[in-house]
């Protein structure tokens, strides 16, 4: 199974990575440790029954759902998985030890926990978003350079719009969606500047493959609370987000139906727009989640992002094919830019009413 | 992918399905509400806690297991995955608005909480049940209808069977399982009354389907414990509806193998047998689960339902079809309505025994 | 679908199952129960939630992941989901029975809860691995009579390991994964002794069975850390498990890619390699996960299992074939044995290295 081009210089990744994996154990070996075993350990156990669950459900979002709706490609699926299972531990290491760097560093060390690992892996999604855009036509290579630069500007945007600008952001809709989004759309420009590629024959699904992409999306669906969740406020916060979280994904699956439908000449549903419509809803629900807003202000924000999101497919990423000879190959700009964008002016809004209420 | 048969009048679909979505934005701008943030946070985040993860259980379940379940037919999987999908959302959201207008309706109020949904959620598995049925054979509008008469038929029933005849059923064996295996019967031979339709060549299956399909019943096969617990009274009651449903799906999974082998001619196991009968003793033990019984009372109930139903595919379903005409494309009377039933008379010894304990 | 070989003589397996099934009916009738129902409700309602998600991440990954890894010969795809579907059921089932008899009978009854029903889980995944060296050779009987053999002879070795020489083993390094490596190389050298079979045509990967393969490998990847950490002590113990764990792996995951890549001519990643030396370091880490040890020693415990996983794979397996005609279908030695093996040696320094810490 070809994992990489063939103009590729073949030595060149497991230099890189083995190389990289080494620094990560000096670092390791110099800076890293655990909290020394303390008195509150029920403490500990209770914050580990709490958070742990939520943490595997991401994982499964990541390594699986989102490994599996990448693998829409039949003869590229089995890359795709591989890619982004390198990417997420790539990333993941790597914003571990920028972050513990940046924030964490103590006395010459760094006291590694659950919370820490999931910053870092949130951290990584990013990296698995933006590939989204210029899936297939990278170079394993190429990914990894991507990562390499993605993660400390994520880190440096995230510190600027979390701590600076002040915006709440649980679900990562502006600081993770957003940004990735565009990130990822520049690279895309930067790689593939010149060439208007035409579709590469292996760049059609199948009956098969369209159902392997489809699990993808259901386990993400099904998860996407969880993701939305896990750093929210412990109790009615948190209770709240995973409702809006529900309602949200569970109003975008049904309006991308209807949208979808209406679209399409035959009436028939695309199973790309189901693929990534269904999910629209989680990513703009994100920045608004845990925020005291009304049932149904998280079912208009699902329905109206699922329209965005089959908008966007439809005439939006042709258009920038044409007219910017920009290739967004998964359309993360449907999925992660416009639903986003959507959530980041919701956030507003309800940060304006609820001001308005409170004077 | 098509996702409609090609007489279908291809508006109705998202006509239909936006006209819903509009009038669940009204309802719910109108009536719905989270609860107030209260100050017993603890005790909502410990909620939260102990029903989450048996929730996002169900969702797997639910979304991923069943849908790959019925992708048995090879070039409908895309669509069954689909359907699946949309009826649980469709049925889902009806059924909150009609629980909500039934039993929570205070002072002109909803208030919505994970129950409550979990609640609804369990009503849609009715609908995901009586498709069964009919899968293939229907339009997504026909199986629209359907869904919009069956919930509310469901609750009545259950409101029936649960309050007024003061039937304990946690894990919805009566209330769910044989209730939405007759009427999927109903609506079979309704919609299919004259036609003795020969097999449509598309329905067959691939070894390649065969092995989706038995993943999604492995998926259910392993969540299984969640939907019979979720409902129980915390602690014992829970842990021994835990251990009663792991105890008849193990001993369920290896009489279906026993039974099938003796049955079928050349000592094969039949995937069909196989995909079903693995589930049986969950339908089963659903009503008896919480009870007071000795473990054996499990495994002979998960034993004698995988032989039901076993037998039930052998004998029952070609009978079925050649008598009544009535075609039952996945089995559901053999996974759903004979291991209900003998659930429900294993309910009704349990009770006759331990009131002539107490006596 | 064929589940058996021609020559094989058909009543066999559903009378050795069905006698099987019927003396487990007995033996639970006669010694096995439930609690009483305690007071301390609370008490037993906090443990159910503390071990439950652990325990269906577990089957997940036994019944899902490990079948799915198993399917990676296309047409024996779904024979190998079955059989270890069929082989999970019944160790857990043989393995209750005799730990019963062992270690809780106690006035003549066994009382049963979530956490016996664990262990036996713990058993069953013995022959699960052990299996992987006959995969596609051995008749479902033959399996049966070496799970049968398997779990008293582990029981037996895990006391002496546990018991006499007082090894901690929580994530059962040597105890499960060396055991069962040669337990099951045994097996493959006693059945398959005289003939150097040549390859099947069967017995070729297809694009889309490594994708199902893989899959099954990143399932596991994912609940690995549940595995090694659910016997854990609560608290600092079980959260630095789950910690190494999840550093292991994925130094592990990466490190696997590099050796991979550099031993392959071409440079191209191969399949194999990567859906089992991904998991090496959750092998290798298990006996040591939940010590005070420094984050770096997990990190280079899972990159050395991984290289060694590689090098078996490559250099090893061809050998013992060659010279000792010993057949290793999925490469048990090179995932279970090597790693484990290290991981024992880990252990070895570990305890070395605390006790001169402490003199």
């Amino acid at each position: 199974m070809a994992v990489t081009p063939s103009t590729y210089p073949r030595r060149l990744l497991p230099l890189f990575l083995g190389l990289f994996q080494g620094a990560l154990l000096l670092f390791f070996a110099l800076f890293v440790t655990y909290d020394e075993p303390s008195a509150e350990d029920t403490n500990l156990a209770s914050q580990v029954y709490s958070t742990f669950p939520f943490f595997q459900d991401i994982q499964v979002m990541l390594v699986v759902g989102l490994g599996l709706l990448l693998s829409f490609l039949p003869r590229y699926g089995f890359s795709a998985l591989t890619h982004n299972f390198l990417l997420l531990n790539f990333s993941m290491q790597w914003a571990l030890v920028l972050q513990g760097l940046l924030h964490h560093f103590h006395h010459g060390q760094i006291h590694l926990d659950l919370h820490k690992l999931l910053i870092s892996e949130f951290a990584a999604v990013t990296v698995l978003i933006s590939v989204g855009a210029i899936l297939g036509r990278a170079s394993p290579c190429q990914l990894l350079v991507m990562a390499t630069c993605e993660i400390p500007i994520y880190l440096a945007s995230e510190w600027v719009i979390g701590t600076r600008l002040g915006v709440l952001d649980v679900g990562g809709t502006i600081t993770i969606h957003v940004f990735s989004c565009y990130f990822g759309l520049g690279v895309s420009k930067a790689l593939f500047r010149a060439t208007q590629q035409p579709l590469h024959p292996k760049e059609t699904t199948t009956p098969s493959s369209d159902l392997v992409s489809l699990v993808g999306t259901l386990i993400l669906w099904v998860f996407w609370p969880s993701f939305v969740a896990v750093l929210c406020q412990p109790g009615d916060a948190q209770h709240r987000a995973i409702l809006n979280t529900l309602l949200a994904m569970s109003a975008g699956a049904i309006t991308t139906m209807v949208a979808s439908s209406l679209l399409e000449r035959d009436g028939k549903l695309s199973t790309g727009h189901l693929q990534n419509g269904s999910l629209a809803g989680g990513v703009a629900i994100g920045v608004v989640a845990d925020m005291a807003m009304p049932p149904v202000a998280a079912l208009a924000l699902g329905s109206l992002s699922a329209v965005a999101c089959v908008l966007g497919f439809r005439f939006l990423t042709p258009l920038l094919r044409r007219k910017l000879t920009l290739h967004d190959q998964c359309g993360i700009h449907n999925l992660h830019g416009l639903p986003g964008i959507l959530g980041a002016a919701a956030s507003v809004v309800a940060v304006l009413v609820t001001s308005k209420d409170a004077s």
